[in-house]
């Protein structure tokens, strides 16, 4: 490739302006086609565009923030990848892997312009070992692509976010992503057992194993996972799989009073029962989704309780049978247990309807993703409705009791700027109410944008120095993904 | 703390020259008797020595390689280990933390001599949170000792290492211990959830969480885990519990073809079948604990596979039924099944009277944990026989098979120069095989000094230079466990 040194020290200097909107249009985008112009030579003419129209397309993920990148590449093979950071690298120039920004934290909002890698062409799966357990694939590869291919070979791969039919594996991966049957089965961190990863040098590192045990030198699989696209490029993922459990079986349980329904799950561990899910929705929750809830209850439930057990044939009968007389211990108004498929999915229909539905209340959401030990659940949902009160929003709960997991919808309008403060307010108490009570700010959502400002309040000044010393060991020119976790 | 700049300098190079033998002993042990009161100082009297005597046991581990420290702390406060942080970085002293010296690859041997950091005295078990299930302890805590104490209470700590009445959970997890669990369980790391660690610097970090979920930053936890004692000291665990499986089934099967032993279990794995142990041993093995066998299969056995299940009272037994139907279909010549648990304890004989009779072959042994997937333990099996005719050694092989985890032990007597150059000889062509094999050098054992030669091996320069970059970003002046992992 030809030498470009002082070039694109102007483009990066260009695009910085151009995003300033203090330059003029003219030279950035004499600039700008230099640059489409060398991403062609590495990654294929198809593979490139600097079209707004494109660019739009990939500027924001589900938290709604928006911001542009200057060119999309859509590399095919890991050498492109390689050789886009050799450039990028020399040129001081930000990089941003994207899989189909279902975020919930901008992980993937390309905030300081620059190349987005889109992966979606990277989507093979490339090998399944079924004696052996576990799937190499492609880092674009769709979430429930992999779990139905495996399901068919009487394979399971656990890790389940909501998204799953759009979400990838790669952005999985670099979120360390979650899901219902977290409570039982552990999330992605749990199942990469190695991976492919174009460092900022370009420079490509193999990790992990294709074993299932390994101790060779430090982990960086598991430094890589949940690293938000900070630390290096995934191209490839090996991913353990487990047998199919041969059966779940599926019950609701609605309550009249919310501290019923939490004591339900702390009595299910009592009785050393681990459903595979147990899903929460609150009052609030149970009010958007009214039309779908059984005649009598739709004034009177406070809680409802999804649980879901498995094992064989014979045992998840069996299990959910105990989970049953648990919910009626603590006075659930209501039990209702799946005969078969489709009545499992009727009782998941008022959670499934719920992420649409709650835009009647108001027409924008702060999705929230705190965790507390799973005791703490009506110690924080009892902070949230002072939080709520005191700030006067709609707060909507529900989520993954089973592990702790609150997802927090705070309720808000973006064009009432009085009510955007408020909610911003409430988003930090939230996050002290969730500390003090031995939680954590994020489950399974990341850092990203969006708690980048209260990353410290959890792991401290002491926590982000180190985590910028490995940060800069990996990536001194701050190129990948920059804006991300930390804040400037 | 009086500023000892200087004099310390002096202290270390003292050390350094009386390591190599070319100082005067007057001043070494003048200089030290210095750092000995200044230890005292900050730990106390009583958990301090250099006295030789102590030295001496504190000098090796199961290796069987020595080196003396020059100072032995007994810390009971991580405030203490700070402190001696600041001292030791000050000055560039070597600080080497010690378990209980169980380990198979020198990671607690202080090969620089230095400070070694005995955590005896730190063994409380803090917290069991019987409703959040979680357990917090202290590193010198006994892994036998969770373990019993959780099982009191109907819960389960699975990782399972074979020296676990003497090992202590600190070392475990430094090391990222497995065990026979594994197949089905996992190993360490799948269990810490958190980590309070004292820095080089002598600041003291709190990782991870007390929740089921977190992804909060860079996942320090499992950066630390398996780093063997050289990016910080762990002075408090937080551990992941899970409930108690009601029932446990075993069964022991011998085969006289030793690929019928492992098409058994390979074909467990296609019947979806996920047994909690799957232990093996070879024909060596079976030799030396000949007296051990049944009647009429001394002679003629080629394997053993001890085989257990967990589930529900009414599941373990029928789970046990089929994998036993799977031996029978590979040609098992003999099948015993466990009524109880003094049959179990009968069965698993051969297998624990195995460490200490192999030595009736050689005095001598080289201790290896490689894994393979589990359908290439043919291919090691017959590759590690290739390697014992070549060179003319006896190999017994046992271990963890459901994961492919092989302990293969190859005997020599130290004192014979030759089978020793070839004993050596034969671990790097074992290593080969196994990285052929898509396998890995270290399943559960770590790196430590006997593996550090071979890690290159394994994860390439460039594995290396990352890891290299990571230490230097903890400990810039190399005071942590030195000489392990890399090669000076």
């Amino acid at each position: 490739m030809i030498s470009t040194n002082g070039l694109f020290f102007n483009v990066k200097m260009a695009l910085i302006y151009c995003n300033l909107r203090r330059f003029s249009a003219t030279i950035y985008l004499m600039l700008l086609s230099e640059l489409v112009s060398l991403l062609k030579d590495i990654a294929g003419k198809e593979n490139v565009s600097a079209e707004r129209e494109e660019l739009l397309c990939y500027s924001y993920d589900a938290t709604q923030i928006e911001s542009l990148p200057d060119v999309i590449v859509k590399p095919t093979l890991p050498s492109q990848i390689s050789e886009i950071m050799k450039l990028a690298n020399k040129e001081d120039m930000p990089v941003i892997p994207r899989g189909a920004g279902t975020g919930f934290s901008g992980g993937s909002i390309p905030v300081k312009g620059g190349i987005l890698l889109s992966f979606e062409k990277m989507n093979r799966i490339i090998e399944i070992d079924e004696d052996n357990l576990f799937a190499i694939v492609e880092p674009g590869v769709i979430n429930g692509d992999l779990q139905r291919l495996v399901e068919s070979k009487g394979l399971f791969y656990p890790p389940d976010p909501s998204s799953m039919d759009f979400c990838t594996l790669g952005g999985n991966v670099a979120e360390n992503a979650g899901g219902p049957k977290a409570v039982k089965y552990g999330v992605t961190r749990d199942y990469v057992m190695g991976l492919e990863v174009v460092l900022p040098t370009g420079k490509v590192i193999n990790t992990g194993v294709k074993t299932r045990k390994g101790v060779v030198g430090y982990d960086f699989t598991r430094l890589m996972t949940g690293s938000e696209g900070t630390l290096g490029i995934i191209t490839k993922i090996i991913l353990k799989l487990l047998p199919m459990p041969e059966k779940v079986s599926t019950l609701s349980a609605f309550f009249t009073d919310i501290a019923d329904a939490a004591s339900t799950v702390v009595d299910i561990t009592k009785k050393r029962i681990v459903p595979r899910a147990i899903e929460f929705m609150d009052k609030n929750s149970l009010e958007v989704v009214k039309e779908h809830l059984p005649e009598g209850l739709q004034e009177k439930a406070e809680a409802l309780l999804l649980i879901e057990v498995d094992g064989t044939e014979i045992e998840a009968p069996r299990i959910l049978e105990r989970v049953k007389d648990v919910c009626k211990a603590n006075n659930a108004a209501r039990i209702d247990i799946a005969e078969n498929e489709s009545d499992a999915k009727r009782l998941w229909l008022a959670r499934r309807s719920l992420s649409q539905n709650m835009f009647k209340l108001k027409p924008d959401k702060i999705n929230e993703d705190i965790v507390v030990p799973r005791t703490k659940i009506p110690d924080i949902i009892s902070a949230v409705d002072g939080i709520s009160k005191k700030y006067n929003l709609r707060i909507v709960n529900f989520g993954h009791a089973g592990d702790g997991n609150i997802h927090v919808n705070i309720m808000y309008d973006k064009r009432d700027a009085d009510e955007t403060n408020r909610a911003n307010e409430a988003v930090k108490e939230l996050f002290s109410a969730t500390l003090s009570l031995n939680g954590t700010i994020s489950g399974e959502h990341g850092i990203g944008i969006t708690k980048a400002p209260y990353l410290k309040m959890e792991i401290g000044d002491l926590g982000v120095e180190v985590m910028k010393k490995i940060k800069k060991s990996f990536d001194p020119n701050n190129i990948l993904n920059p804006g991300k976790m930390f804040v400037d």
